[in-house]
C-alpha cells in the first residue's frame, strides 16, 4: 500500500440520541459494520465504555482504522475514518454511520496523508498546548 | 470532559528509520511512552505488524486515543494525537515522537472537534468515494 493514497475523513456528528451513544455494544456493532461496508478489512476492534457516560472504540483494518469517542450528555460523536488504498470505500462506511447513530448534523472533512500539503500544514512549533 | 476541548493533532512525520518503523514491539513503547508524557492514561493498546512490512497500532486513552500507520519502505509514518480535557499536552507526546522515531521532515495539522467550524467543514456529498 502506499501512504500516498491514505485518505483520512475527521467527521463530527451531532444531535444523535444519547442513549445510542452510551451503548458500548451497538457502537462496537455500527463501527464494525461501518468498515464491512467500506470494503475494509476487519483485524480487531476494541471498545471502551466510561462511567458513567460515554464509549470510546477502535477498530483497527488492514487499511488503517476506524474510531469513535462519544459524548452521550451532548449529543456528539467523533469519528475517525482513515483509510489506505484504492479499494475502500469510505463514503459507504459515512452513509451507515449517519443513518445508524441518527445524526441531525454532521460535518465531515478529509485530508490526504503524507503528501506534504504545506497550506495545510504547520510546523509544530505553532502548536500550543 | 467536553468535545469542545478535544484537540486532533495529525502528524505526518518523513525520513524514519526503516527498521524502526517496521519493529512493532518498538513503535508500541514509543506510542505508550508517548502518551505517558502528555499526561494521558492508557487503557489500553492494540499493534498489529503487516507483513512483510509495515506496522498499525493503537493506545486507547482516557481523553481519547494515539494511533501510528507507518511505511517502512518509505520511511513515512502517520500518527494522530486525539485527546480531550485541558490536562493533557499532546505537544509532549510529539516531541517524544520525533525524537524516538528519528524523522527528517514532519507536518502537523490541528483540528478542534465538535465546534461546527464551517469554514472547514464539508457536506458529505462532496466526499468522493
Amino acid at each position: 500500500m502506499s501512504h500516498a493514497l491514505s485518505k483520512h475523513l475527521l467527521v463530527d456528528l451531532h444531535g444523535c440520541p444519547a442513549d445510542l451513544l452510551n451503548d458500548v455494544a451497538a457502537l462496537e456493532a455500527v463501527m464494525v459494520e461501518a468498515a464491512q461496508r467500506a470494503g475494509a478489512t476487519v483485524i480487531n476492534s476494541m471498545f471502551h465504555h466510561f462511567s458513567p457516560f460515554g464509549v470510546s472504540g477502535v477498530v483497527v483494518i488492514q487499511e488503517s482504522h476506524l474510531t469513535i469517542h462519544t459524548w452521550p450528555e451532548q449529543g456528539f460523536a467523533a469519528v475517525d475514518l482513515f483509510t489506505c488504498g484504492t479499494q475502500t470505500r469510505p463514503k459507504r462506511a459515512l452513509t451507515h454511520l449517519k443513518r445508524a447513530l441518527q445524526c441531525t448534523q454532521i460535518e465531515v472533512r478529509q485530508f490526504m496523508r503524507g503528501q506534504g500539503d504545506s497550506s495545510a500544514a504547520e510546523t509544530d512549533h505553532n502548536i500550543r498546548e
